[in-house]
């Protein structure tokens, strides 16, 4: 049986049922409803613990909800494509929802504890949680742009954003622990989401350690970093759940998590590029926020074996670095062939999943042509991109 | 059948096998060994991860070891007392001692979080976890005293405390999701441990308020907070897993939830009390420490309403305070009488404590005696201790 005729064949489980809400649930306005409800189900907790909690508490619903639903979609869509291959799922369209929307509280548990490290106020052009409650202290209430807050501004935003990601962290586990499938599923969730935390905690971990100079920054490590901070739970996590809940078959998971680790990649090194070489007025993105952190990059690991780098060099972490300053480094890091060469390892990554999906296609248990499918737009939609 | 005699019955249930083995388990060691095998259990994973990980694992493993070990002696000691009662228990003992070392893991998790909201480098006398980190920053590896790091020092132990945190978070709900017990009795461990962090954070939180005085800082206030930050997960979270273990019944709880309110606040107020009052050398605090920074404690909502409070109020929260500057406000604190009003409230709630648990031997469905001895008891060793 071949994946291209299995992702064809009407399915006969009790996923038939649910292929109409499938095609539903996929729709963004499905996930933020579904994500409102998580916040909406603890909201009379957080009253009763106070206004002060239940502030918090309805600022990160605001906040949670500014996302793509990249890792959720992505979970609902090879849930859909793998269940139809299969013939099976363990969960009901409900609980697949609830999942995906456990994925994006799991996503943005990451980016409060990310940008309390990283000192960071804004995301996408607006304040973040922390830059938001740090505004608050300040003028009481009012969402008045602040990116200097004074220290005890800055103390009372990081403050909120620890304790909401642990609420979050927290929270995830506890659905992934109640999920309404088999005991021998629900365990492959629990371990796919343990070792997803871990290994992004590493990838965290490591990225601040090559920012602060603690670890060598050559390009394997920058690369090895990248793809742990981003591959295992936005890309890896979502696939493997679904094959969970599908009963995918085991020879799917390496193929899975090596789709995984390329996406996650071209993905990063996409970021990248675009926070040095692209439109700040469209990626949102502070414009050269990476170079003033000295985010170590394959842009820099590039640009360190090339003549540019004494032009380079000392504003690579510079926090006090102007836009002027900052228009010179990008010239340099152009006429160095830095922006040619990122984008070739993106290129490279693209068609290194395209020959993995290839080859999947020949093997004995091919993923599904839909799932293959799948992979393959998102990767055209996420490099696409200019945001 | 009362309780008095019920907690001298032997058991029949599957409970007789394991009273041998839990006695054993009471002793300290045997939990620092169940914690080290946790930290154990998971180094192999680390290592993989890479050195940096496998060293911050190392040192989480080291720090974790300080402590009393307090909530994991509490859910040993309730678990055997109440499983003699009910003549049944839902887990071998080997589980109730894996449990228990959760609530270990629990506690320091908050302590990471909270030392990184606290901006603490010291516990104990000793350097915490975002201390050595930062010490190690500093100096290459070596644990030199730092009580005043740089900003990447300081960066780098927060860093390494708040990831740490998170996988520890994650490591207790992956423990509890997976506990060998009964499914309507995991759904009970998960709720309260759900219900324990809730509480427990929006304590942190109210705590952060009032010291930066977003929140007025009356006694009520101070004291609900102090209960939700101590009795929540360090008291009622062990009890009522104990209850939930041993299928106690529903009367006990919420006599078990007060009881742990009572210990929680004597305990906090007790701390308290030492901090300002008590022999450094002893508690292993910084001198004065809460005076630094600003907390709000129930000597200062005294101190507030009395004449002395002009000689203390420009101090509180001063993080210049000099070591005779702090004798001087202690002794304004004295002369005022705050030293003998919280003696005065751990009475209060010790006398409660103990007026609850008479009326709950009174009761319909009274606390087994072996309980109560256990909580009288723990309450004398908590309010005894300098430290």
């Amino acid at each position: 049986m071949t994946a291209t005729t299995t992702a064809r064949t009407p399915r006969t489980s009790p996923a038939t049922s649910t292929a109409a809400s499938t095609t539903e649930a996929l729709s963004t306005e499905s996930l933020r409803a579904e994500l409102a409800r998580r916040f909406a189900e603890r909201s009379a907790a957080m009253a009763r613990l106070g206004p002060g909690m239940a502030h918090l508490w309805e600022l990160a619903a605001e906040h949670a909800q500014g996302g793509k639903l990249l890792r959720p979609r992505l979970l609902l869509a090879a849930h859909d494509a793998m269940s139809e291959a299969t013939g099976t799922t363990a969960a009901s369209q409900a609980e697949v929802l609830r999942l995906a929307s456990a994925l994006e509280l799991l996503h943005f548990a990451f980016l409060l504890h990310d940008d309390v490290i990283d000192g960071d106020l804004f995301r996408r052009g607006h304040l973040n949680l922390v830059g938001t409650l740090s505004a608050e202290r300040e003028t009481g209430r009012t969402r008045e742009d602040s990116s200097r807050p004074t220290p005890e501004g800055l103390h009372r935003g990081q403050t909120g954003a620890i304790l909401a990601g642990d609420l979050l962290l927290s929270q995830v586990h506890q659905m992934v622990a109640r999920a309404e499938v088999d005991p021998p599923v629900r365990t492959a969730l629990l371990d796919l989401l343990d070792e997803a935390i871990l290994v992004t905690v590493a990838g965290e971990h490591a990225d601040v350690a090559l920012s602060d100079g603690t670890e060598v920054a050559d390009l394997d490590t920058i690369l090895t970093t990248a793809a742990r901070k981003t591959a295992a739970y936005s890309f890896a996590l979502p696939l493997r759940m679904a094959a969970a809940l599908t009963d995918g078959p085991a020879a799917w998971h390496p193929v899975l998590d090596r789709a995984a680790t390329h996406l996650g990649l071209a993905f990063q090194l996409q970021d990248d590029y675009l926070s040095v070489f692209g439109d700040p007025a469209r990626h949102g993105k502070d414009a050269c926020s990476d170079l003033r952190e000295g985010k170590q990059t394959a842009i820099i690991a590039y640009a360190r074996l090339t003549s540019a780098w004494p032009q380079v060099h000392e504003h690579v972490g510079n926090r006090g670095l102007t836009p002027e300053a900052a228009q010179d480094v990008v010239g340099a890091l152009r006429s160095c062939g830095a922006d040619r060469f990122v984008l070739g390892l993106v290129a490279e990554h693209r068609e290194a999943l395209a020959a993995l999906l290839e080859e999947s296609a020949r093997s004995q248990a091919p993923l599904p042509a839909a799932v293959r499918e799948l992979l393959g737009a998102l990767d055209a939609e996420l490099v696409g991109r200019a945001s």
